[in-house]
């Protein structure tokens, strides 16, 4: 029986790991590092030093998975996703076999949180589910990029008894359902935020940070009208000094 | 000028604090504790412990905030915990300006996550704006009980490209916004998930913990129906050995 660790690893500032994140790096034999396409190197980087920084005396393996590339404009979302996962389960199976000894233990450092839009714990769901090979999976919880920009804007995520929505650029342009007042969007690459000033001019402000943590944040607060322009440069100046951008927001309507 | 930390500690781990966190725990000279009037010793006994762990050698000061009781089942919720807040917001300005020395660095550990159903950030910036006492603010993030809920049922929180919704048991039992697939639950004394199973029978699955990351931690998932008896069990039984218990819950629509 080989065990996977997933390690939740934060937003991006090193100090955002957690003790019981630093105590599963020790305990690895093998890291496995999955690397999209659009992975940039300073994410790379960033993930090599918290390994030099937790095991300075090496003892460890890191292998690299050479995710296979899904279709980026698929007529069918869902099936395109379910699809590549299946390709994945397989190709990770193959690797962690060959990789993390009988008995020894590998790990995922995950950027974030593993529960929250990432696909490792899927995979690793199906490896089992398919009786590829025998897997104990444990999982530990990291602070998110919604958790970071909250703090980094000293705002709570929600007024007072409201509930939140957690959402992606791609839902949030087909409308948020009716009733909702607070919504943070992730993996939103096309300014999805636009669409609701232009549902209802004035409505909504907007609390927007990128690559939170690094050297290269950029933090922008305010009525999206105002500040949809500012968003735009910052955005441009986060990927020109990082070379790469994850950008993540809250939207809420002004109370009635 | 004064600083205020507002430090996420996590769920109940003490190994899920954060690097970040623990270097805030160093930096500070006076630790503000505020003790709702339901708060239990072990609650108390764990943040102490985390004292004892992080400053050793001691040079700090722990001042309780006796924290004003507010109206528990008030015709006017909204209304209720906003007077609630002014008089929270004149206790923690006096307590501070008393306790802090000018140009020290007071802190709040916060259970789970300051930005997150946590009344301490709303408070702090009345005290700023009421220009009752200058503060400078800083947030550390922490691990909440919605991601130690999902580490140890080892689940992602939401299906492939859904939205999530985190809400509290009082928006619950008025039911969920249309569309609503996955919704985490907080602060739910009475068994809101009970409400869904009576509305559509056999549609929802429930993943349910309590006291999350401590020695009388509570796990249970199943159909709603299944799951509730085991629940109510649990939910006990976390009481019993205790003395509090503190729950969270995941219910998801079965896939059509």
């Amino acid at each position: 029986m080989r065990t996977l660790l997933v390690i939740g690893i934060g937003a991006g500032d090193p100090q955002q790991l957690t003790l019981q994140a630093i105590d599963a790096i020790k305990q690895t034999d093998v890291f496995l590092i999955v690397d999209k396409g659009d992975a940039k190197r300073e994410l790379v980087d960033l993930r090599r030093a918290l390994l030099d920084t937790h095991r300075p005396d090496g003892g460890y393996a890191v292998v690299e998975i050479d995710d296979p590339q899904r279709d980026r404009i698929p007529d069918d979302y869902q099936h395109a996703v379910t699809d590549w996962h299946a390709r994945r389960a397989a190709l990770f199976a193959d690797t962690i076999a060959t990789a993390v000894p009988e008995n020894g233990t590998g790990a995922f450092l995950v950027w974030g949180d593993p529960t929250l839009y990432d696909s490792i714990l899927r995979i690793l769901e199906r490896v089992q589910h398919d009786g590829r090979l025998p897997l104990a999976v444990e999982v530990v919880p990291g602070i998110t990029s919604i958790q970071a920009l909250a703090a980094r804007h000293r705002i709570p995520l929600n007024r007072i008894g409201e509930p939140i929505h957690i959402t992606t650029g791609r839902q949030l342009a087909r409308g948020l359902p009716a009733g909702i007042t607070n919504a943070v969007v992730m993996l939103d690459a096309h300014h999805g935020y636009a669409a609701l000033e232009e549902r209802e001019p004035g409505s909504w402000h907007i609390w927007w940070g990128a690559n939170l943590g690094t050297r290269t944040e950029q933090l922008i607060a305010g009525p999206i009208a105002e500040a949809a322009p500012m968003i735009a440069r910052a955005r441009e100046a986060a990927r020109d000094s990082a070379g790469w951008v994850m950008d993540t927001y809250l939207v809420r309507r002004a109370a009635p």
